[in-house]
């Protein structure tokens, strides 16, 4: 499967016009475009611009609402509870992030929830952005769409329920986790299957639960796995009942779901001036990354923080600009020449 | 190895005798041997009562201080932050769960950490306890005793930084996660030391880099991995920045640590009032553990809720006592013995 490269700036644009085009007012269809180019800068391709054709099928059955405004349902002084209302997932989950900071930084601790939330795409976007402004963040979300088996049983259970978590640090490059509680997102094997490649035989199980290593099968009637076994799949619990269960989003595994992919989220923002302050936390943290990269690594191997491969496949597609499969490049320009944009 | 079963109300007595003869108040004396013998009970007998004789240890060198009172240093509305004075950890712990419980109730959300704390032992029981109050509770704990290789890297550097979940339930049994995010705790390391067991060849590298199965190669300069590759890896760093770099515990390698074994800790609270309610909240996790339970099972396999295997050993532990190696019984009658305590 042949990758065509296409620079940033190209495909920024395209995104922004893809989703102005079909109703989004301009600068949220920047940010959306936007947040999906990170995702591939930073080599979340699963989250990354193959999501603009996906969008587009979304706003057309009229499960994303081009113009919908998400607004908080309930609030207390440190909590708030947000109706999405079905706007972009984007739009609901940056705002929901803005609302918990703000209250970390007044009240030193929140915890902001969503509801009637669609896909909100990559999420250590949002922790990112918190720990950028100096808090702490903590992101739990529900995917309401299964895909993975709990631990010890056959089908799809559970989505694939990320979490992320996202400090301030010093002079240190940002450190971030974000990953799926499953062996890894869906869009990971789907992108095995649109570049036509095998996936590693731990991942994910057939119709018959048999291990395999084709994506077809996976969709087919397969399922994925938990990572890390039991405790990976404890955690898959943990971004259900945080995700969903707690702020009244879909949970467990609805055959007959619509819209056919929600997000049920919650984050936690903590201010460390209510700890050790600010300044010693950041000192902290880039005293803990030094010793960590200071580490005889295995042979072969390198020690990496968390958030550095991110950082470096970024800088790296800056330049280079971003690979995208022949088929999703093909689905791309198709959609876009429907709307009648520029290609050039 | 000879296994020797104990009654549960001769081993929690003897507990108390233990810790009492060594000048720590009776009724918290009582309530050490209490959250030992409960971790046994469960089957954590990594954090059980072999820790009568470690403890004992401890107070003798006097990183335990039997007479110390934690005490909040600094708090706001929703946060605190606790100076536990080298109290034995247990007291510290509790406290601050008290107190973070107390906040989310107040508050609707809450975040306490605390420093200069001894090992708490099994941390599951705090995150419980505050379900069992009816709120939902995160604990991230940083063990200021290297034992874990950093992925990809060679040597001893962070603890076993575990982390557990606990939420409110109806009629289900409580959900509960709690566990290293090393491959396993140290403890079960020792425990297969003491049994003379090998143990599984992914759990542990000798100081050569080599996979191991001994559990003594391991104690000679070998290491812990992260349980689940990268992913759980990413969660001994959580542990680490807010279990001890926001609460200004002891962080990173250490070799010259005094005292040898310390926990930094942070608990995250938070009222389901604030959200969905606490009643729909329970309803919700009944229904997702009900869901979970009917799920078709993996030919030889059961499908479990997180909490459960600690359910079923519990109970049959109390019926049958507490099996325990022999060469750990010898320890607790050797120190029984000599602090002239009634064995019988």
């Amino acid at each position: 499967m042949e990758m065509i490269l296409q620079p940033v700036d190209k495909i920024l644009k395209l995104g922004t016009g893809i989703f102005e085009a079909q109703g989004i007012p301009q600068e949220r269809a920047k940010f959306i475009a936007q947040l999906l180019v990170e995702a591939s800068l930073t080599g979340h391709d699963s989250h990354g611009v193959r999501y603009y054709t996906t969008y587009s099928d979304r706003i057309k059955e009229g499960h994303i609402k081009v113009g919908a405004e998400p607004e908080i349902s309930q609030e207390t002084e440190n909590t708030a509870l947000i109706d999405g209302n079905w706007a972009p997932g984007q739009v609901t989950a940056q705002y929901l992030m803005e609302v918990a900071v703000e209250k970390a930084r007044q009240g030193m601790v929140s915890a902001v929830g969503a509801f009637k939330c669609n896909h909100i795409g990559r999420i250590g976007y949002y922790t990112d952005w918190a720990a950028k402004q100096g808090v702490i963040a903590l992101m739990f979300v529900n995917v309401g769409h299964p895909s993975v088996a709990v631990h010890g049983g056959l089908g799809e259970f559970f989505g694939t329920n990320p979490l992320s978590v996202a400090v301030p640090t010093g002079e240190a490059k940002p450190f971030l986790t974000d990953y799926a509680t499953s062996m890894v997102a869906s869009g990971k094997v789907s992108i095995a299957r649109e570049k036509h490649e095998k996936i590693p035989l731990h991942w994910a199980k057939d119709k018959d639960g048999n291990p395999t290593d084709d994506p077809l099968a996976v969709r087919d009637g397969g399922w994925l796995l938990p990572f890390g076994s039991y405790k990976g799949y404890c955690l898959q619990f943990v971004s259900e009942l945080l995700g969903a269960v707690l702020t009244g989003s879909r949970t467990g595994p609805d055959p007959d779901r619509i819209p056919p992919s929600t997000n049920g989220v919650l984050a936690i923002a903590i201010n460390p001036e209510a700890f050790v302050g600010l300044e010693q936390f950041r000192q902290g943290a880039d005293k803990l990354f030094a010793q960590a990269k200071a580490v005889e690594p295995e042979p072969g191997s390198r020690v990496l923080i968390p958030g550095e491969p991110e950082w470096e496949t970024k800088e790296k597609r800056m330049r280079e600009g971003i690979p995208i499969p022949e088929e999703t490049w093909e689905d791309i320009v198709k959609i876009s020449k429907e709307l009648g944009l520029d290609l050039d």
